[in-house]
């Protein structure tokens, strides 16, 4: 395999340690190193050190120079809703003028609009879609994308979406970790029978799902799907060997940390109206908080998830975009450090480790990704800045100059 | 001069209409235009239009192929600060660990630590800063730039601020309108002799700076200067010919919409702590509102300005980044129109109308920029997007794919 060394960063931000989720103070610490470098043997990192040690093992590599640049992993993000047709800025429209996001859904819009351009368009226009979309976050430095399905809602459709996110993870630069979340809305089709439909997502829609996924998803709201729909939904995912991450207490508080640590879920995302016993659950029941401040300030309310209590409790926070249509059309993970910092009061350091290592863990992908360690895959990005913290500093903006998957450009 | 014909536009975002700011309802009306074709003649728009009728007028005109994207006109930034050295990263992180901007600037911190990596960057390091700013700005679709000086603090860095704005937009592809901000802070150098460091701006640095800029600024804020300051600094700006600018009602209500009115200010700006008698001051004295709600975003703050107001009042209300290291470091105009959007319930039409003809209304330009019409300089974006509301909805995404200016690629 070809050897490339990579040199003259002015910063490379490693993330190194454990490589597991970085629990309370340990997520401050992200491992900035002044002067080192990194030789890359094919796809992986083979060392990681002070720069003049390298140049004096790396022989004839291939030089890339980062030109003064800060180098980090590539981010991980661990919650998206990656592969839909259309979009719905006629809604954003609407609730800038002040409609509710329910308000919304009861008239037609919502979830629904997008399962509707979702089902009608071709295989080649969804991929097509969803390479956009996964091509957008590339640009914002991501090469790990959760994609979770749910804007099919038929057995025929969400397979669909299902390998449509499997065959982008293969022709893309992305990795792709697929998630079956037919339980994200009950279609007109089964309307009045939300039994029925749960019945269909778990006899007839998860064992074909289980191929293509790792993940099974419920979206556990108030008029959504209920703590029961969640524990039979769980228990035949289990039984297919797949992992459960669970939409919890988002909307209103209907004690979704606690559901997700009796069901033995992996993690638990959102849980912007969670308190100190659902913190307390998922320490206990060893539970991932996936939190998504995108979706917080694309709805325009501004009850952040407790991020501070989760860590001072212990906990090994992640962001992610829950990239969407609907309540968060951001792509960037920068964007979300940006409001994680500002309106969650993570700081930098917190906020880069939970788009990493910690994102990486949740997606059971820590011994491969999310840090600059030897043995990992040499995905990591190129900023253009001259020290990390700029990257939720210069918040909008974009100081990702390149990105490399694989040992190569992206 | 050569004709350019840019064809095959999703839609053509005119903001046609008469060259002034358009106020309350008017705001809502961006002129979208499909299938229509727009003709160039040098650096000038010639023509906006049906395709078929220009294809048939357009002989041999050069084709740009707009490939089915969105077109507005160039974004006009109507407050900035663009030129300054180094960044505030550091402080960003003392923010998010729970540090009040005004604690942080009580410890050394805050504009004078800009002040002072400012004054010994050397000319062409502050040069290379200021472009290095303008171009994140003109990747996000800006094309006009406000700047204002405040980081010298002397008669000669307040020049060669202003003479460094002057260079970026004689050298780049970047339009820039000089403002004189020498009354920014109080410097070190008088120290408890705040009305010392007035006469000097009002007596030594204004008439020097009048060859340079456009407009005179004044930051009336508690601790920073009074209103009686403020009436001095125009006094003397009005009788060297410059317009006034003002910071106003930002942190503390102090009366700042009513001292713009009484001064003759041709903009009141940020605004957060305005209240109904503030917007009608601003009413009877003709004062443009200029909101900044980056500043409040950056800040981890979350009261915004009264815009829904505003607008029904009928102001013509503009908004800008306040690009700045301290408080805003945002470069992209989508990303305030989507915090408009998102938390001021401005619509994406008000937010739209926000940063292009009423900007350009605010900076004395109407009648050149701010929207696509037979006359105007031929300043505007390709956006990579089917509806022109998508530029607020992926927010914190950059829907950007080329800039023109000039009738030419920048």
């Amino acid at each position: 395999m070809s050897r490339t060394l990579v040199l003259n960063a002015r910063q490379l931000v490693t993330l190194a340690g454990p490589n597991r989720g970085r629990m309370g103070p340990e997520m401050a610490d992200v491992g900035v190193r002044e002067g080192w470098a990194m030789l890359l043997d094919g796809d992986r990192i083979a060392v990681v050190g002070p720069e003049s040690h390298l140049l004096a093992e790396a022989g004839d590599s291939e030089i890339v120079d980062a030109e003064g640049g800060v180098v980090t992993p590539g981010f991980v993000d661990a919650h998206t809703h990656l592969v839909f047709a259309g979009n719905r800025a006629n809604e954003f429209e609407m609730r800038c003028a002040g409609r509710s996001y329910q308000e919304i859904a009861a008239a037609g819009g919502g979830i629904m609009a997008t399962v509707r351009a979702t089902r009608t368009a071709s295989d080649a226009e969804l991929l097509e879609a969803g390479a956009r979309h996964a091509d957008q976050m590339l640009r914002c430095g991501t090469t790990t994308i959760e994609a979770k399905s749910g804007y099919g809602l038929t057995v025929e459709h969400e397979l669909r979406l299902l390998r449509t996110a499997r065959d982008l993870g293969e022709s893309g630069p992305w990795r792709v970790v697929g998630t079956c979340l037919g339980a994200h809305a009950v279609p007109p089709e089964f309307e009045g029978d939300r039994a029925g439909y749960v019945t269909m997502v778990t006899d007839e829609l998860l064992p074909l799902a289980a191929p293509l996924c790792r993940y099974v998803d419920v979206f556990v709201e108030d008029r959504y799907f209920s703590h029961d729909d969640a524990r039979r939904i769980a228990a035949r995912a289990k039984a297919l060997g797949l992992g459960v991450r669970l939409h919890a207490d988002q909307l209103t508080y209907n004690g979704g940390a606690g559901l997700a640590a009796e069901i033995g879920a992996v993690t638990a995302d959102h849980l912007e109206q969670t308190d100190e016993a659902g913190i307390a659950a998922l320490l206990a029941g060893g539970v991932i908080p996936v939190l998504l401040p995108g979706s917080v300030f694309g709805l325009g309310l501004s009850r952040y998830p407790p991020a501070r209590a989760m860590i001072e409790a212990g906990l090994p926070v992640v962001l992610a975009t829950d990239f969407n249509p609907g309540s968060s059309p951001t792509p960037s993970l920068p964007m979300v450090m940006s409001l994680a910092c500002l309106q969650m009061r993570m700081t930098p350091a917190e906020a880069l480790t939970a788009c990493t290592i910690n994102a990486a863990h949740s997606l059971g992908l820590a011994d491969e990704i999310g840090s600059l360690e030897p043995g990992k895959r040499a995905g990591f990005v190129v900023h253009d800045i001259g020290d990390w913290r700029e990257i939720p500093y210069w918040f909008g903006a974009n100081t990702v100059r390149t990105v490399w998957v694989g040992g190569r450009p992206a």
